[in-house]
């Protein structure tokens, strides 16, 4: 096996690269911290002194999908700045479900059971969560007991789970009836959202 | 290694309880027919009598871990048979994250990426999409452009996203923390249905 030196920092890059190909190939099965070494052609122990095991190597690549996920919700979302905050939970809804299905292994990555609190910010960009907490607040909905990152996990679990759920296989679809799904989420969270905050006077806190 | 016999039928079920008494300990990644064979006893060639394949062999155990979760849902839901809808879908609610953190590994057979469509009736009894969908029809609330089936998947997707974003540790979450995030799911879901149908007359279809 041919072995390649890296510069201080490019040893780590590169084995992040090797980890999303082989993982969009292949999946996280099977996936090992040698078979990334091989790919990067190096020696597996040069690796660990990057990262001290194949779990903390695939956190690393969880961190910089879902940085790749923020920036890719923030170009959808950053076109319609100008647009109610409605129009822009529904470009959100459907961009989550775009993201999902167009990179499958990366999302299982993301959010299958890695225990990764993706509420936890990503360093120097807004992550998808606070795009969505951030709408929220925009929005300037005031609904009693419950503040704006509460109702962005409320938001953002319909989505989450009709996503998981058409990427699954549990409900299967096709391309128009998973529109029609969506919309269907994000119109019935936009009318919880208006019909909590409308009846607020009414309400005992 | 002890080679026992089985009556006719009788080896399926022992495999699917060895299936389950595996997954269980170990999780579903490395699970085989091998493995599943030798805990039963028995040769694995006798074992793809009874199901093709692995995959044959795991998808027979998601229908079955179905059953018991229909089960589940009907016992706690059944209690409440003469109360409101909402109440209702409360119980649910917390009856579908009960069962998902009690039994994580049946969980993530049923709805990982197996492609088991879940609204596929379970023979001799209603499964947990049949009880959601029958707990919006009683409800009686008309909603334009969408039938009771439509509404239940979209009341499924907020409990599922849930459930799942605690199950994997994507929103970490205290045992009071999760109650609270789940009547906050249901309690916007209610919402929600109760204001589309209210402004029913008002809509065109």
């Amino acid at each position: 096996m041919p072995r390649r030196s890296y510069h201080h920092g490019d040893l780590a890059n590169a084995l992040l690269d090797a980890t999303e190909t082989l993982v969009t190939e292949r999946g996280i099965m099977g996936f090992s911290m040698r078979e990334a070494a091989r790919a990067v052609g190096v020696d597996p122990a040069a690796c660990y002194r990057h990262f001290a095991s194949r779990e903390a190597l695939l956190d690393a690549f969880a961190a910089r999908c879902f940085a790749g996920f923020g920036a890719a919700m923030e170009r959808e979302v950053g076109k319609l700045a100008d647009r109610p905050a409605p129009d822009r939970l529904r470009v959100m809804g459907h961009a989550y479900l775009k993201f999902a299905l167009a990179h499958p292994a990366k999302f299982r990555v993301m959010f299958g059971p890695r225990n990764v609190d993706v509420r936890v910010p990503i360093p120097g960009q807004p992550s998808a969560f606070d795009l969505l907490t951030k709408t929220v607040e925009d929005w300037g909905l005031s609904i009693p007991g419950t503040d704006a990152a509460q109702q962005a996990v409320v938001l953002w679990a319909g989505v989450h789970g009709l996503t998981q759920l058409i990427l699954d296989g549990a409900l299967p679809a096709t391309a128009k009836e998973r529109q029609a799904h969506m919309d269907a989420v994000v119109t019935h969270e936009i009318a919880g959202l208006l019909a909590r905050a409308a009846k607020r006077p009414k309400e005992k806190a």
